[in-house]
């Protein structure tokens, strides 16, 4: 049983990862913390609480955090996840509230009260992150492991240099990369392998109410984004987190750009360590068949749940 | 009777200040934040406890907060304040502890319960303040005023550009000017007039157990400081709180550098409000007569008190 | 005799400057090369030519050169000098052509061909002298003095921090300081002090045809510049090239900033040369009185020659 | 016949860049200009002389230009082409001098004479081609086409972002790629697949005299490289020259990085247009078979005709 807290700004692919993770016995998750970042902060919360009803996750505390970047302007996605956050999906709205607090003060006390415990998984911008490690830098013992969907040693999505999570606050990414834990980075490197295809959208439509969620949350993404289908970024981290082997990784010195003109929350990232140390392992290929076999079980065994 | 909240990094000048506020009835003090700033956190909050005791504060709680700056490697200014951070001061131990709970919280949640009635001075590096602002925004409407020691319009001190408080934290400083209330900046062009002359020292040598931090303290930041002798620069702060109408202020943008290669931390203040509206009033001279005899007034009636 | 080389983007006080020299028979000018600077340099290469017919200066070269800054985009005053670039003063259209080749060429063949007897002086943005220096690194030792009005170590004029002609070409002269020789900065913190009172104008208004640009130049100058009067800054480095001890100077390390996001251009200047030897003298202050002695003696005897 | 300009820091890629020219009867040399690069100026710009006497080239001028980059301090190669520049080739001193002039000034003047007739081939770092722009902007008018080895639109060989030629110079780049003209950028991302196998060395060693510069220079090249053999990058552009074919590209907006903290040199390229129209055709893959096809023939022309 692996524990888990995600800290999300759902986004239609952080739906899905989200939908992974209830649908995986073998994870715990111990709390869902949100952030602005594809959409405003009250929509991902909203979006957030909806998910935790709609996925049967139980009384998992739903606890919002930061609205904006740490230091800069807000950049937001709504192009690509749609006004509401979720693509074509309506989700039935939530009846229960948030939990009280904030999210940075949530993953310090509930990382403090399990040192070496939990699993950290981060899949919107870092901004939560870094204000939890500048908060108490002890979180970076007491997280079992840090996963991130963010990034790329290749190139970005928002511009040709960044990803949207760490162009979003690069200030925040360049102090949780720097924070002395080794990142597991997925990054469109690997994520955007993970294309929904039609054959994968047939096998996900009878999935009873889940396919609700699911399969207009797809299309809309595929409709919009423009590289060859909806790659389910967000899910490869959860994915990383039940199944290491589906990826393979490398160690590898990632520092964030902060300072560019046209490369700022780049994630420069140097497998031949010239400057220092690793403080990634960086996640390099993925072997797409058994991600889709993991998640579509998953998918198939929470449909049946949901009814 | 005005509320204040101290966010300091003791420091020699950080004692006067408390000194002056410890000498003035017509001021409560609410609370002691800490930060990293002229020594170490772990010292500027054994600094803020002796403090609490040496100048008879009573039960105000210290909180200690960020160790360092927001995005940037640290800064440090110990061969201005000595090893200790006071000088050659030697205090007393404290025997009693910090309170329980982070600084940001401490200044989040003590403006939240008081409402327009607290004005929250800054005499350190910004750090706090700025996550304070990220955390909960609405304590710029709940701050009665926003008081700093920092900054400049004219030149730098640990470098030609930048004021040591803003050079250690130059995005924390940018968060906190742009806020959106306005700054009163109490910086150098004004500081550096509120010398300790060889006069004003044999003022304080009288004034018994008081004398015992006042004088050493100021002596050894003359010595080092190379400017014609010690200015008490964080005491303006609170003479400002005290009697506003001791300085001229003038409305100004002020933009904080945090690019520049020379400049970083430099307070780029336009009086010509060229592209935009103002965000601070800038103090551009102080009544020196007056303000020493406010000072030494208080000084006196402290000592007094002190024994 | 002393020899001077003017490298210059005439602009009002341009104009003036070179009225000076023209007025000077101790200065004997073998060249005058243009830049765009204050205006296109269409106009100043115009404007150049114009003023050496109207100042009656022979045959001496005028030598166009730079268009632009070497990295940025461009940069104007039209505001400031009015679109011709010389306020309302109107000359007639000179009648004879520039010289063939570019300014860089000519600064660096002028200057081998008489090592150490040539003063350069540079009113305008610092583009050719970086070329000239970039491309012959020895005009640094061919040059007898190099002079500049340029930079501040107080504040800037197009903004507020850094001054017109540093800001217009901040890498050009980040190479000009750093080319090896000590720079000669008469900077805004002097020439501010150089202003046209009106009764200095009101010894200008009988000097003959020499009134007609002297007079309409610096009224439309008073008329648009902000700070209480017209300010000749271009004069004052033909002044120091005539008779430095008007000016008390003082030894720097300049720094130019090149990546400020609000200090690009600012000459970042040390005194206490924390970080290295001095590149340059910075004037400091100017004898007024003798300031405008000289050059109202200049223009009068000028005035006499020109009728 | 097409009249080519070649610019060139030799290095041992230009030195069999050069051999390329030198054995395609298609190709007239209309000079050589050398800038410091790989190594310093007066090694380039000897090893150009020797290469011309060694490979035959005729009285093609050689004329040497810049020795470092505009604004920044000089990077160097050294490590990856031995101390001569030439790896373990030695070859017999030139008996020639150069041409008297600069770099620039030749190409401004070549290519004025020639309009729409020389294609200018830039092979190291751009400092002559930004001058000469800045110089005269209508080289871009008058220059047939302009090629360069350098960049990369996926990662970087001195670091992960920046390719060589591009960080020894970042400023001179970014003004080449912004002149107006369209650049054939020819990459790491296609220059990484021209290896010197050894099968390929095998066919070079029967080439007579040429082959004492071709396989020891290949060879130290393959021992320092680390990226799996020697690639003759600039080869590549002499290869464009002769049959564009060999070559897939696409066009794109590259924009280079002058500001980053660890990207500075990158060339961050557009091929989705985000921001604007392109300024680049770049290289995104080679048909290796033909190229070597090509090449190799060229060589066993030239080493026929040498002997």
């Amino acid at each position: 049983m692996t524990k888990v807290l995600i800290d999300c700004d759902p986004g239609i692919d952080d739906a899905l990862a989200l939908a992974l993770v209830a649908g995986t016995p073998a994870l715990e998750l111990v709390g869902i913390t949100t952030v602005g970042g594809n959409v405003d902060l009250a929509l991902t919360t909203a979006n957030a609480l909806a998910l935790r009803e709609f996925l049967d996750l139980g009384d998992v505390p739903v606890v919002p955090g930061s609205a904006g970047a740490l230091v800069r302007d807000t950049v937001r996605a709504a192009d690509v996840h749609g006004l509401s956050g979720l693509g074509d999906a309506v989700l039935p709205p939530a009846t229960r509230p948030v939990s009280d607090g904030h999210a940075v003060d949530f993953i310090v006390e509930t990382l403090r009260a399990a040192p070496g415990e939990i699993t950290l998984v981060a899949i919107g911008p870092l901004t939560n992150i870094a204000l939890a490690v500048r908060r108490e830098p002890r979180v970076v013992e007491w997280a079992r492991d840090f996963v991130i969907m963010g990034g790329s040693f290749t190139r970005g999505n928002t511009n040709p240099a960044a990803e949207f999570n760490m162009l979003a606050d690069p200030e925040a990414a360049a102090i949780a990369f720097d924070a002395g834990w080794t990142v597991k980075m997925l990054g469109l490197d690997v994520t955007l392998t993970a294309m929904v295809t039609s054959e994968l959208l047939d096998r996900m439509r009878p999935l009873g109410r889940l396919s609700e969620l699911l399969v207009p949350a797809a299309q809309f993404y595929g409709l919009v984004t423009a590289d060859g289908g909806p790659a389910i970024h967000d899910a490869c981290a959860v994915a990383y987190v039940i199944d290491p082997s589906l990826f393979t990784c490398v160690p590898a010195r990632v520092n964030v750009e902060t300072a560019g003109r046209y490369t700022s929350g780049m994630t420069v990232t140097d497998f031949k360590l010239r400057d220092g140390r690793p403080n990634a392992q960086v996640a390099t290929s993925l072997d797409v068949k058994r991600f889709w076999d993991m998640v579509l079980g998953a998918y198939e065994g929470l449909g049946e749940r949901l009814g």
